[in-house]
């Protein structure tokens, strides 16, 4: 088998076999094959696409290039969630709890990763004295006697997959659906849940843009792992502004701990956690019905055995636990700066990765492996698309640790919305379809 | 300027500015751009095509890329022959003397290559004492003298070509009209003549299979040559069979000498040979209609007048004369071995690239850059498509230096044919159109 035969072969719009997308993935990943064949193949399949078997076959191959992760000596069913990505999304910190408080074990090992904030395990830093180390077997203890744990990812998760997004990355061919599919799903099947909920985004502050988009992933995720023998389900959710009120590490974790006390800061981010993890529930085998799993996730928010479980939690990994009692001891910033549009109409639109971008100049994210996250800044937002704002109304707070970057974040954030006279869309409903 | 955003502009089928062509060939050849993001840009050029503008820019890019050469030292209209490429074409060693003998000068710079024969001057090497190393004074006294001189080729020319096309050759985005047609016309772009007449091979040993393929790359090559300034005309030529009865090095240049005596070895080897050179002539300005220049160039075969000046040119070479008097003087091979189909028909067929492996085998061309090549070898046949042979009529002779290989290579040749009881084609008509 060459590669060069197998480029001819996808160029021409040919189905591969799943020899052939193992010999690709496997020859790319031990450096067989150079970047410039990989490079040629992957504009190929671009333009001529993957059937869902040659799908399925590049995600296993993908999988399988590097560790997959055991988690047998976990009791019970594993269920895992995974979003495709957006602005304020901390549905993780919110659902994590209810479902350890339902009996359903969350084992997540998570990265740091690049963008306008940190990743979870980030976040859960801004809990004082939280530890995101833990032995393999303090992880499988907590995650058997608590029914939660987070940690710092170490194992090498689909290698494969990283090299090739690598190279797609600065190639021109990452907007292509079968290679979106296969790299998010390559990394959850090498994760070892059982099941598994995608929160597929959709909107303006996301990868699919429009929802035939969102749903054309969402199908192609849920088939890859349904096929693969994990119970998929793709919840699809509008991202044309950032889900919740805050943007920012320990401002996130506030928020999510907000949602746990039952104070619904936000309708939104309620709808969206409480619907995946309502999902996550009937994946696990402890509802039938949607509304069944629906009434017992909220039902542990309402007692607060959820707010209770995030307090173990915190405090199994070593972090204070009055910190979730009273989220006023989280990391604050030092200047907390009202922002106001100077002109009244309708939010109508947000530019999400603008604001995404506030957050990153603040210093809430990381713009290299490098950078120092700051966890005490970011945004909250008070006023969302449908609102109606007067001229000096405040939209938002800006918290900064550093005066001098002030004006232009503001400036920035100020830009990112559009207002209008009328509101046409009104408030956009947050759950747009489910997939399964 | 980002490669990156080139790649986008070229994969959602968008055209690319002069600048924007010499950014990405400019920035490749110095290494800036990486093969991987190259090979990206060829894929998408493959699928989204280029207009006749960016195939011009890209061709003077390329052409750009390394020396032009100045042959403002040879006085009158330089005039370049190319071939796209067939077995047995020897239609440089007649022409240059014809035009030469018509007062066109014919000033080559001749690469060896890889390929079942030698080129131009491993051919010419066949006369005893012939020297391709001249000194540039000494070449272009020669021409200026006697109105032709073949050397080696020096200079850099069209470097980026070279890189792009190795790169194109192991990424299967070499089958692409606007990157072949660019590819050819930025050598002869950069060889310096004035005027440009392209043979474009058509047929199963052709790189351009059918008609309507030959005429558009013939169409986008002379466009490219009018639109850089350079008058151009194509001759699209039969090559479902060899050209000639001769392949070999010494053997192609017996058969060229036979043409230049007037005794018309193949019928359509010598019209291949005199179309070609009365559009030189017409181009150079020596003849205003193509009778007019077909007759002038007949002339000089009935006079001996060509015959002669390949004399001369032998002669102020090094060449022995005498070898051009008498091509019986020519490196001989030890075996000469008639071969016969075994069966009666008519021939109908030849893959020609089998002819030309049979070549290969017996020593007369080039694997690899370090092989030594043996002037002497090849095959001479007698029979062509149209023709009926009897089961023990000889259609061809092996001409080789080792017993090892011939029955092999008998094997091969009559493997190469395709016989049948009738003859739907009958003789193949081999000028099958003009492009100017």
């Amino acid at each position: 088998m060459r590669m060069y035969d197998l480029i001819i072969k996808k160029r021409d719009g040919g189905t591969h076999t799943k020899e052939e997308i193992e010999f690709i993935i496997n020859g790319y990943t031990n450096g067989d094959i150079p970047d410039y064949q990989m490079s040629a193949w992957l504009m190929a399949v671009y333009y001529k696409g993957m059937t869902a078997e040659e799908t399925v076959d590049l995600t296993l191959a993908m999988a399988h290039s590097g560790d997959m992760l055991d988690l047998s000596a976990i009791q019970g069913v594993k269920v895992d969630k995974h979003s495709t990505g957006g602005v304020g999304d901390k549905t993780t910190l919110i659902i994590a709890p209810i479902l350890a408080a339902l009996g359903v074990p969350t084992a997540k090992m998570s990265g740091r990763g690049l963008g306008h904030t940190g990743g979870t395990i980030d976040k859960l830093e801004s809990i004082e004295g939280f530890n995101v180390a833990l032995s393999q077997q303090q992880f499988f203890d907590n995650v058997n006697n608590l029914k939660i744990a987070v940690v710092s990812q170490t194992g090498n998760l689909a290698p494969a997959d990283k090299k090739i997004y690598a190279l797609r990355d600065v190639t021109a061919t990452v907007d292509s659906l079968p290679l979106i599919a296969s790299s998010i799903m390559s990394k959850k099947l090498a994760a070892g849940a059982d099941v598994i909920v995608l929160d597929v985004k959709c909107g303006s502050g996301a990868f699919m843009k429009t929802l035939p988009e969102a749903k054309a992933l969402a199908r192609a995720m849920v088939d890859i792992g349904n096929m693969a023998g994990r119970k998929t389900y793709a919840v699809i959710t509008d991202m044309n502004e950032p889900l919740g009120c805050k943007v920012g590490n320990a401002l996130e974790v506030y928020e999510a701990i907000e949602v746990l006390q039952g104070k619904m800061p936000d309708k939104r981010l309620y709808e969206v956690s409480i619907t995946l993890a309502a999902y996550m529930l009937m994946g696990a085998g402890k509802a039938t019905t949607f509304d069944e799993a629906k009434s017992k996730c909220e039902a542990v928010i309402a007692d607060g055995s959820a707010l209770n479980k995030m307090c173990e939690f915190a405090k199994a990994q070593g972090g204070n636990e009055e910190v979730i009692k009273n989220p006023e001891l989280l990391p604050k910033a030092k200047f907390i700066v009202p922002v106001t549009f100077g002109k009244a109409g309708y939010i109508t639109g947000c530019k999400n990765s603008e604001v995404g971008m506030v957050s990153l100049m603040l210093g809430g994210g990381r713009a290299t492996k490098e950078s120092e996250i700051d966890l005490a800044v970011g945004i909250d937002i008070v006023k969302h698309i449908g609102d109606y704002v007067e001229a000096d109304d405040i939209f938002a707070y800006i918290h900064a640790n550093s005066e001098d970057v002030i004006e232009s974040a503001k400036e920035r954030l100020v830009n990112a919305y559009t207002i209008s006279e009328t509101s046409e869309s009104g408030y956009l409903p947050v759950i747009k379809e489910i997939i399964q």
